[in-house]
């Protein structure tokens, strides 16, 4: 259960762990980076909030890590960073029959698979919401971070859509304080690549695949009366209209009581990449601060 | 002479440009990022500076484009960024006989070659403090932006090198107002890459070395009573102690009008990479913002 640490790297006024452990959930070991703050190091703080941020389709823990720069957000506001990998990975886990990066490795949908051959590994869900914060806290024994309670979760693309579904899921019990997405996934069950990905990890009963859209999940929880979900999408996404379709997520609300409560930024020329997450980092960090009590 | 824009990114408040240009000195088509602040985008200045900055080893205008994040700090304080390339590239360009990342493609160490096969095509002091400016002021034909007057010069590593002998041997004609570095090779004519890299495109003529070495060079110039020089080195750099050495810059200005005007910070436990250069960009950017008139 315990980590290894990889590399210990100085970055901004705090370090990127770089860590792998077996997991038990995934059957594999598990790679994830956690970015502890200028904070953390200095004690200014004797309780951090931990923000985790699912990554994108064919990402591991690196991309992020190098090119969205959290990291300066962390620092100034006091929260620590838990960047996961995207799938099991190894030898004996098996990819996509096609080939694709759509599926399989580095495209684990952050779901559990109940079909074979996938259902042995790609248990992505428990890994993800349950076995991975509490090794982290196992792992670190440090009061100061808080990896289980004043948490928060944000994703990019396929990491958007496993954000939002993950704080939908557990909304009963405020697993996750505070939710925000880039370019999510909002409605895989009506998309290609959620159809790949559900049909071959869920098999073809729609109600398997509902249990995880994020347009079905929020019809049937009950908004507090103050939550609200921050997503930005660039409109020069290739992805926005035929893959992300973030407008069918406040369709899905309309009469409910999320009406209103998803704020939906169209960013004009924004693509996919991150340069276009990077830009909107800072604001989902302060979104992220305020719902965590940091300001 | 004119460019083609590769693409046009949205990034922060501005736009990343992706050139290419057919390069007169080097022989071969170039590549160059441009970073054109928010300011430019919503005419908040008429005059924006450029700082140039020097990639190291084996990196294209990539790299710095999407890991070192000088974008947030141009949209700060006002400026535009140019990443040029590291050598001439293509298939009739020689590289290293000996196949390594150090000499060649990727290193063209921003000195003129006078050796053959280089010479031809490794003109890169010219091309980065000559043509290139010219070409850019030419292309854009604005003149909100000053790619020629009010500019900065900086880099790592090799670029590093690179932009304080093009700060030195520009002095006398103050063409940059500015020069910062971060884990320059200060003296290479004192270590391997240098060693390897001026032997290769200068020769073994010791006074052709000492035409880019930053360790004669500022002994040959008269400090104009204010100008500074900020290097940031971190101690966990692999390369510190046998490559770059910032160390032997200060003891090359000793008992000259340069002595106390080097400010070499030495960061602890921070290594090589970009984590490294992208923790101090800021502090960079607020001494090149305050060099070029922005504070």
């Amino acid at each position: 259960m315990s980590f290894k640490v990889e590399s210990e790297i100085h970055c901004c006024g705090g370090k990127l762990l770089k860590l792998s452990h077996d997991s038990s959930k995934t059957g594999t070991s598990m790679n994830v980076n956690v970015y502890l703050p200028q904070q953390f190091y200095h004690k200014q703080s004797d309780k951090i909030p931990v923000i985790y941020y699912l990554s994108g389709l064919s990402c591991t823990p690196q991309n992020v890590s190098e090119k969205a720069f959290w990291q300066l957000q962390a620092d100034r506001f006091g929260f620590a960073m838990v960047f996961p990998d995207t799938s099991p990975r190894g030898e004996d886990v098996p990819g996509d029959p096609a080939n694709g990066w759509d599926f399989g490795l580095g495209a684990g949908f952050y779901v559990n698979a109940t079909q074979q051959p996938y259902a042995k590994n790609y248990q992505m869900f428990s890994y993800i919401h349950d076995e991975l914060p509490t090794v982290l806290d196992q792992f670190f024994k440090n009061p100061s971070l808080d990896f289980l309670d004043n948490i928060a979760i944000t994703g990019h693309s396929m990491g958007g859509f496993g954000a939002i579904a993950g704080f939908l899921k557990h909304y009963s019990s405020k697993k996750y304080k505070s939710c925000s997405a880039f370019a999510p996934i909002v409605n895989p069950s009506k998309v290609p690549w959620g159809e790949k990905a559900f049909g071959g990890y869920l098999g073809s009963d729609a109600a398997a695949w509902e249990q995880y859209d994020p347009a079905s999940l929020i019809q049937k929880v009950q908004n507090n009366g103050t939550d609200r979900i921050l997503i930005h999408q660039g409109t020069s996404d290739p992805f926005y209209r035929d893959q992300l379709k973030p407008e069918l997520l406040l369709e899905s609300v309309k009469g409910t009581s999320w009406e209103g409560k998803i704020d939906l930024e169209l960013v004009e020329g924004f693509d996919h990449s991150y340069f276009f997450v990077s830009s909107f980092v800072p604001q989902h960090a302060q979104f992220h601060a305020k719902n965590l009590g940091l300001i």
